[in-house]
């Protein structure tokens, strides 16, 4: 069994990350912390809970929760994870971090987005989570940056075509839909029900930090300097990405090659499907699950490719793609305790 | 394994229940039927389930699917089972019935209620299909009615209170609130997005046919005649019923003696949680799993009990509480396959 | 025209109120103040009011916009209107007051739920400020309490059948469901999104302070000494209640009798209507209007009479219902500016 | 007064119709008719018009209506309008039609996109009917073709910077997402409340009809042949359009220019409202107001403008431009009975 801490644990990423890990048959969460909570049963602040999970959130110190675990997965806020990485290797110990602490592989651009970056040890050896990407270089490290929900959707429906070099690398423009749990659960006027329900709006308009994140994958996969138009909308749900990719096919290039590419691309992946010809994504039919679902059209009057990829945020964006990463990390089967169909209706 | 048939799979009951047992251990699904889509991909109809099942609607015939089948759900609308069910215990299988044609003890009710019943087979053996109230009984029998989905979060919020004789049999008041997957996945303009969001309403006030289910269930309890007021509402949500249930206490009894008794009633179910006094519970946090959730308070001022019971009505209401009687009847641990926490948020 | 001062104007009553008195012939606003928004543009706060009001949050004490207003209308939390009221009746000017401050005939109930009261103005005449109740009292008065939420639709729901000894008084159960722009637009764990959204949750039960509010004026109505049971819910829509009453009718009276007297109570008002035999209100028939719609049932098997009425919320159950009471104040015809229709779907 | 009769009035388009006609000073409505409804009371289908209105369907054949109207509007389907504008037209009426058959300059546009078209009358002089584009034009016609919703989103969007030559012809993208009133009210799997709560997905990729729609007028503004990339993307609320354009300025044009040109085109007009720098659109502040909200960015990083604008599909885009045209056709001014703000929350 995986012996699982779990660093700030009270919040959305946090609940789900222990819903899919008590159901994972690899898995012993020893410990939770959260500066809030301490002391409550985890099951009084999530009644969801109830009689499936038996554990406190701990007065213990950081220190304490590294030395009974083998991996650690964080859920603090940016900025808390550098801190934790050093203890958690010079430990020998795993760390999965669920911020975007690690998720730039140059420090500096974590610098202009986010803030300031403090002394990393140099025995950490940190990777770019997406497994679908990244899986591979998966095995010598001991930090795991779990992607961003938007990049996860934006970078998954863009990988096969930079990839196998089938799409142009200039003027993509992506136009992304969130469900409000993205925003986590800290009270804030923007979040309230009266302010989110029945209203659809754009936000972070040309300044989303999500955007230097799915351009460095995105240059990674292509071997050039990418950048794109990002345009992140809140849409009255609880649950859900949908993000819709505009783009053009280079010569020759036609979208039966690119569906082609698709399916052997994603051919051995347990959760990205690659729907019929017509179809197009719906994210319900990811609700609670680590699936990405993806759907290709063609335009011919005006020559543009369109990709449409639906996840659940807080599954494959999140918690679920976490426990992927740790599966990977201690050579399990990538599904394991993963391979739950999403809720429908 | 246990070979299971589905019959009348296309709606939302169906859907729940193929999700709910391609995650059985011992189950496998070996034919599924429906009028309207003969020979199509189950996950075409359903994309929530691509990579999960691999199933065609069949064209054989009922003959054919019970011959292969060691149990059939049926899922069909009121009054179609009861030619099925002749023809399964012909066989000597199981029938597992998720409408309403088998619910009544005298078939006289729901000749008033639904129509007319047809000639019976005489080795047809049925019960109410409530497992917390008649699992001793559900060995010796080959048909299983399963419950309506407001009257089991009735029965289980009146179970102990009656069973026990707690409270008065008289002037029972039950408020019921459902999400809309409730009415089906068959259109009509009552069920409409536009009609439905941003509204609540009462539906088959004094009139509604779960009444008598829920009548004859209690009295069996309580060894009485009861009659209740029982308002169904129409509220905007997709999964879930919350019913709100006002009763006297008899003298002498107490609060504190009531909890007691709730707690003790339900001590080795799994699927029924008590919740701590001053708390009252959400359907968000019963939403996909087979779990009840009840809340009790004594309103000094009036000294009226409230008892407020949530479930999924999908789940624990139709498909779930289907599965968990087909675990019974095969002397299977009642929550195999069914020990899923909720998703939350 | 009537010059109106705002004080506390930046929640959703306040919103709510200027969108109504922005249409109202008769009004000229001229003041609007908050703690927290001085000298900010009201349509920057809410752009939905863009090009229909001129208007910035005045750096006034309260002093000044007392002193060039007719009257004030007061959306400040509970406790804050007792220091007002002694200043504009001082200055012998009107207030209407939408917090509990002055709901109470006895304002010992108000210490009792709410807080302590301090020394109020001898020449401070108050009224509960339901008009189709209060109507007549309110010509000599300076300060009117606008009712809460819950109390207008549940004592518009029994007033005929009080008012006429039709039926019993004692155990009358509510049940009321509410939208979540009720709690306001405070940023809360309990409103956000993710929280209120596909769920739906009783909350207050047996102990909610709108119960003595509502008891207060239905005993007024028989003369006689009332208790309810009062439980309210919130449910995932942002506007609207419905309350569901139970009650048993008197020896000899039918729901034909009812009816001809809910017809005949309310055949002079402008905002409350009763539907037709079979008929039932859903909220979303109300939306944005200051109408009330009841509707009536009688069950023949356990001999309960059920009303069901709906309302807005922010509009008949506070701003609305505010405007209809300064009409009355002023002399106007009491739907002056307050004739719109629901917004449908 | 203008009489004024409603063919089709019974979908989600005629009770707005209806809702904002009750409220017009110099409005009559003289009759009504609905294929399915004949001889029902209006406010019957829709409760929410109870006391408004006392309006029943009639039983008048076509030719009955417009004999006793000024002018027509006319809801139903694609394809109805052309048969009634010939008789419009021959009895000197005038006819604003919602449907798409008089939307062309092309008829074999519609033909390609909508199906045939009859022989039209000589006499009919029809305009495609955005006041703010063709107002001057519209004092000679006889027929009004009502824009789509879509189309008048994107329109508004894009108006100033094509009319004044801002931005380039070639590579506009446009993701619009629509609530679900648009779909109609009439009964259809894919709108019903279970399928589409919870969930965004895209439709009508690469080949909504609305595309040709766009194009003509945008083509029309700019004086050149525009192709345009058109996604419609379904969100789970009942009302609003937010349409997110991407386009590239022209050499030398800078945000700044932009803003005061779009500020310049509509300085005039009452409906449409240039929000400030760093400001965007929320659907919700446009609820059940005539009103189209335009938020503007550019994307320095990749060189794109950003417009993002919003309306509420049935007001703006639908009955309560129809009216905004009726007023015009009349020599009213254009916001006679539709200066009402949004309702907010």
């Amino acid at each position: 069994m995986i012996k699982v801490g779990i660093v700030g644990a009270s919040g959305y990423t946090g609940v789900e990350l222990i819903r899919i890990l008590s159901l994972h048959p690899e898995v012993d969460i020893v410990g939770i912390t959260s500066n809030n909570h301490e002391g409550r049963e985890y099951s009084d602040l999530y009644p969801s809970l109830k009689g499936y999970i038996n554990l406190r959130f701990d007065e213990l110190c950081e220190a304490e929760i590294i030395r009974k675990s083998d991996v650690i997965f964080s859920a603090l806020p940016n900025g808390h994870a550098y801190g934790l990485a050093n203890e958690v290797v010079a430990k020998n110990k795993k760390l999965i971090d669920l911020s975007a602490d690690f998720r730039f592989n140059d420090f500096s651009v974590y610098e202009k987005w986010y803030g300031p970056v403090p002394l990393i040890d140099q025995k950490v050896k940190r990777i770019y989570g997406l497994p679908e990407i990244h899986r591979m270089e998966m095995k010598d490290v001991n930090v795991v940056a779990n992607p961003g929900c938007y990049p996860t959707s934006v970078i998954l429906g863009l990988a096969p075509g930079l990839r196998y070099g089938l799409i142009k690398t200039e003027g993509i423009i992506i136009d992304s839909k969130s469900g409000v749990s993205g925003a986590g659960h800290k009270p804030s006027f923007a979040n309230l029900y009266a302010e989110c329900n029945e209203s659809v709006k754009a936000y972070g308009v040309a300044c989303h930090r999500h955007t230097p994140e799915i351009e460095q994958e995105l240059s990674y996969l292509s071997e050039s300097n990418i950048k794109v138009t990002f345009t992140p909308h809140l849409v009255p749900m609880t649950r859900g990405i949908l993000s819709t990719i505009y783009c053009e096919l280079r010569d020759g290039i036609t979208l039966y090659i690119v569906r082609e590419a698709f399916e052997e691309f994603y051919s051995n992946e347990s959760f990205v499907k690659i729907l019929d010809d017509g179809q197009f994504p719906r994210t319900k039919d990811t609700y609670g699950s680590n699936n990405c679902h993806i759907g290709l059209a063609y335009d011919e009057h005006t020559g543009k490719l369109i990709i449409v990829s639906a996840i659940d945020n807080l599954v494959k964006g999140a918690s679920g793609q976490a426990v992927q990463n740790m599966n990977n990390l201690f050579g399990l089967p990538e599904d394991t305790g993963l391979n739950l169909p999403a809720i429908y209706p």
